[in-house]
């Protein structure tokens, strides 16, 4: 569309004014298991199926398959006993609970959780932080504690987490040649996801997940198979409490959530723990130098203001974190997905 | 993008998925009102200038800036004294709150009523029903008593209504040649602005608004200047008082809030009421007849389903509406925009 079009209907503005009507669309037909339905049945059911074995009214069902289909989430075929709806390839492989692709569970976290915080997002702009009270109550004051407020929240957060890594953990892991380091500690490694692609990719390290308490438990009990002798876990607050030896430290997704004087303590404790010649490895979204993208960034950085004490960064301003933390040769790669690595030697 | 690429890496699912981010930082960006102060400026602004100015946080206007950087409604330049931001040119016709063709109320409308509204969609699915109860603790059973709950969401509404008519109305206005037609009669008016744009566009016309009494008076005392004499009021519920004769009754998306049955008597009374010869025009967003689209209209048609008690629907069901109510010679024609019209003669 041209650039005179834009300017006599609005499309672009359309299209953002109506973004958080596609979201929960999407959003709404996976909570129901529009989509595990489908793949179950295998083969393609009427709304009335639908509906029933669901337990919704038709009218709703009918609203969002057809809106599912119109999204090219669904696809629909009409025959002599009415339209016949089944999920399209993406929606098998990302949007259905029992994929390993899935994205399920960081949909739901973000349909529940994330929107109902970015309602108060004008809040946030002008008060510069996060929403947690206005949401849901409860003190803004420490974001994981907020964050883990119940084992349900704090499961939905790391289940999230988890399928963030299925479809970006290879790309961000394999950004670098890994296999030099064999002892590796992912800090704040959550639910496990990474630290399992990680032994997948480099089978001779063994990685110790470094976790709160409660999430080390939860970690263990549902996300991580105990057969898996490579991964090992350790308990602790990295702000508060020693962290273990080690030649390769993940911080994946972890200075995002606070600000550069915390940055600034927690990678010197790495640098301090770090064996010489070990290193350190970021994995982030990163914006670009004159800050102008990549969007998913900007927003995701939006996001940190409303969810934590945080930002997205710069390469720069991470180098910078990083050598003020006495780490040298720092490397960056962009790999074209959400996420991005970031690696600095000692 | 071809499919292997979509299949590898969803990037439709994670456009989905972040469509909320956009919405929200487009409406909170025109709330603070950013677009309006870089208009008003006359030249582009810092940072620290906006967020003074406007009362905000630095560290949360600065995110907000660079997304609507990202979003392409504001522009950066690097100057030796540090970035500075102005407005796009669309950003100045769309979203500033002076201009002839602003979005701005329809958008806080959006962002304040509609999303929280739309936190709810899953249970509007399950029970078939408007969510007002869950979203603001209202009673459900009369939309426009819900909708109407206070002055202030009234006036949001039909501001945000007016603001439609502004990019969408000569359009479904000049679908069909209306100059035939003398008396016409805006059942469901509101605001007033389709009126104001049926004068403009037929001058010979004059336009009675027909509408509940608190909002006739809001639109005579905020939006119909009472130097318009081609304009002029009838206060009614046109469910149980008697409606003027006119030779045109406009419906513009009245029929979309209400089920069959009420639409019929509706158009029941519409059909008696109009003069021999006369005709009535439904101005709608219409689903195509396969209900495959256009997605727009199928998110508003879930919309519906959140909000109201009706839907949107296809040509074929409006002829249908029409023709059970005395109607003949419907035509439909279709703008290209988000909403169309529909023709029937008595």
């Amino acid at each position: 569309m041209g650039s005179t079009e834009d300017l006599d209907y609005p499309q672009i503005i359309l299209q953002y004014n109506n973004g958080f009507l596609g979201s929960k669309v999407m959003f709404t037909a996976c909570e129901l298991g529009v989509f595990d339905l489908l793949l179950e049945s295998g083969e393609p059911l009427s709304l009335d199926v639908i509906a029933a074995r669901l337990g919704t009214s038709t009218t709703g069902m009918e609203r969002l398959l057809d809106a599912c289909v119109g999204l090219k989430l669904l696809a629909v075929e009409l025959t002599q006993e009415g339209a016949l709806y089944r999920n399209t390839e993406i929606s098998n492989i990302y949007l259905t609970k029992s994929s390993p692709k899935s994205q399920h569970h960081i949909m739901m976290y973000y349909s529940n959780t994330v929107y109902l915080c970015w309602h108060y997002l004008t809040d946030a702009v002008r008060e510069g932080r996060n929403q947690y009270e206005r949401a849901f109550g409860i003190s803004s004051e420490d974001p994981f504690g907020a964050m883990y407020r119940s084992e349900e929240e704090m499961l939905k957060f790391l289940a999230g987490q988890n399928s963030v890594w299925g479809i970006c953990g290879r790309d961000v892991l394999a950004a670098f040649d890994l296999s030099p380091f064999t002892r590796i500690c992912d800090l704040g490694g959550g639910g496990g996801a990474l630290a399992r692609e990680c032994v997948s990719l480099y089978p001779n390290c063994t990685v110790t997940i470094y976790d709160l308490p409660k999430v080390v438990q939860v970690a263990k009990d549902r996300f991580v198979p105990p057969e898996e002798r490579r991964i090992a876990f350790c308990e602790g607050d990295f702000f508060k409490d020693p962290i273990p030896e080690a030649e390769l430290y993940i911080l994946s997704k972890i200075l995002h959530d606070w600000d550069d004087d915390k940055c600034g303590q927690l990678l010197a404790k790495v640098h301090k723990a770090c064996k010489p010649g070990g290193g350190v490895l970021l994995v982030e979204s990163l914006l670009s130098e004159d800050r102008s993208g990549p969007v998913e960034t900007q927003l995701y950085s939006m996001n940190m203001l409303v969810q934590t004490e945080g930002k997205e960064r710069t390469p720069a301003e991470y180098r910078k974190l990083l050598e003020a933390a006495g780490f040298r040769g720092v490397q960056v790669k962009r790999t074209g997905k959400l996420y991005d690595a970031v690696l600095g030697r000692k």
